[in-house]
């Protein structure tokens, strides 16, 4: 089957008549379109039945039919117009007045959403977020190639950084190095990367600052690259020369973290059982408080989409299905340690798509 | 008066309660956070009276209370927790249930809006948009400051680039030459760097491709820089040796339209009639179907923002006010046009930020 099929069948099984989808991960796996959400209304209508349509400003219909490999009913809208009519012949054709359509909660906005309801009166409106998770989680052979191409170019950059590193250097310099060598790559960042160093590693989600790398600093290193569409997502710490025997415990700790959380891989496994994998090991350690996120989250087209690997999620997994496995400890004035890799769910159990090695690196 | 207290007599002069803001342009505005709307609940809260509050994931904390210059109750959530708690809080505090409560519908997304419908029980949600806009369009002297040190950088580099320009080299390899410059100048794109040559001109929204740039191209090239959070945006065509005749009247015709709407910027001129200037040029020429969108948008944090220069818009420009105005014809098949400035309404008229020279630069 192939993923308008799937779709079909996925809204048979929750009794949708129709999905509507915006710009977004989604949008991309369903048409190919990658579009990022501006102002204008565009949204593509999925019925469980018949030829799908798809509502966008007109200057985009060129490129939608060059790309988009389905047949499609197109409800081009000029700015001189706006998208009323257009919102409102789409939701007569496809009968969506009353009818009840899956969206995107976490993609679709309220400007989107009341557009939507103006043109379809009575509609009912629900989350079909599962929907898509169920087709988008488990990647076909092609998505994963294109997401070990990702990681390949990923791990060869980080080498190329981590061969520059010097103590002196800026966190935003060591950043721009990682990001040139990627882009040299014929590659693209697949998002900002992180460089923290020293105490502003104890933040997991700090911003490239112009602090010099130290002496006994430990460097969290997060990037990841883009492939024809699908990313990568790798963090590794390093060592600058000796470092305090707190900081090398909280390595050891991590990195024990991180193989448990791999080895709880398995087809069927609920993501909460491997958040809970990683995280007992840094309870134990004395730690746990100090893990201050979620211990992964679904990889694809997205940097982060389903399925979040976090307690209270008991969707087990399927086969094929990729996230990240990143647990990490933060200590407060002092640095902290994230070691992060690239998870495939296999016959087998999880196999690791990112190889760089995972022992201190030491400058 | 500050962001906030002029945000607060426009709560007043439209009768809200409170407007919540999630990550975008108008959070960068309030709180200087700059957010990238994750799949997590943040949401800020400006009562009409009394200390704002802020929901948010408890790792975003510190970033928050370390760039936030305002005093603010912060209701901080783990990934174990969940936001719910966090939001019914917050909205018992400020007392939302029942409020008249104004959110921005082109940035806020259903999970957040049903986050806060679920927290706030009869909460009257409304489009604060228009309140947004109003708070943001003028700029003040510092952020025209950082406006015009972006339009310095983009010009700058667009001048490396079209001295770089080749017979043979690629869409892909300009755009990379441009971007490059960018950088080193300490910048960055503000967004995906439009180069369209020879046919590909045609279409307004390319997609940079390895076509190899050819003798009697017209070469579109669209692109900005970021400087301390504000965005440029210039368009210039270049030609590559002889042109066709169409396509050299077209320049023409272009640049005349890009001429009268820039003309016709004044304090108190509607947006429809600078759109009306520009468009009544092309129109005249016979090749009105073919300036296939609107002459321009508001540039400031956001590449996109109002006032938008279209039909329709017949809100008065104050002085301070920033945008592009940006004619283009489009020929199928042939190529096109596009001549992009960045202007500001003073007392006097219209001043364009972008000085780089507006004739037909031949290679």
């Amino acid at each position: 089957m192939n993923r308008h099929e799937r779709l079909i069948s996925e809204l048979a099984r929750h009794g949708l008549d129709a999905v509507a989808v915006v710009a977004g991960g989604t949008m991309r796996y369903l048409t190919g379109l990658d579009l990022h959400g501006g102002m204008r209304i565009m949204v593509a209508v999925f019925p469980a039945s018949g030829e799908p349509a798809f509502v966008l400003p007109a200057l985009e219909e060129p490129r939608a039919r060059a790309i988009i490999p389905l047949p499609m009913r197109y409800y081009p809208w000029t700015d001189a117009e706006g998208p009323t009519a257009a919102l409102a012949a789409c939701a007569r054709d496809l009968g969506l007045a009353g009818a009840r359509l899956g969206i995107e909660y976490t993609s679709m906005r309220v400007f989107e959403l009341r557009g939507i309801e103006a043109a379809a009166p009575s509609v009912e409106i629900t989350d079909a977020t599962p929907v898509f998770a169920a087709l988008r989680m488990a990647k076909s052979a092609d998505e994963l190639a294109s997401m070990r191409a990702a990681v390949q170019i990923v791990e060869g950059s980080l080498r190329a950084a981590i061969a520059q590193v010097r103590v002196g250097m800026t966190e935003i310099e060591l950043g721009e190095i990682w990001d040139a060598a990627m882009r040299a790559a014929g590659s693209a960042p697949s998002f900002s990367t992180i460089i923290a160093s020293g105490p502003n590693a104890a933040n997991p989600h700090h911003t490239n600052s112009s602090r010099q790398l130290q002496q006994g600093d430990l460097v969290i290193m997060d990037g990841g690259a883009i492939y024809e569409g699908y990313a990568s997502d790798i963090t590794r710490t390093i060592a600058l020369g000796e470092i305090v025997p707190e900081l090398r415990s909280i390595y050891e700790l991590t990195l024990a973290a991180n193989k448990a959380g791999r080895a709880a891989v398995h087809p069927g496994v609920a993501p909460e059982q491997i958040d809970r994998a990683a995280r007992g090991v840094i309870s134990a350690g004395g730690y746990g408080p100090r893990f201050l996120h979620r211990t992964g989250h679904g990889l694809g087209i997205e940097i982060h989409e389903p399925p979040y690997i976090i307690e209270g999620n008991r969707e087990p997994l399927t086969i094929g299905t990729t996230f990240t496995i990143e647990p990490g400890i933060y200590l407060d004035g002092l640095g902290g340690v994230r070691i992060e890799d690239d998870i495939v769910v296999t016959e087998q159990g999880g196999e690791s798509l990112t190889t760089f090695e995972r022992e201190l690196i030491v400058i």
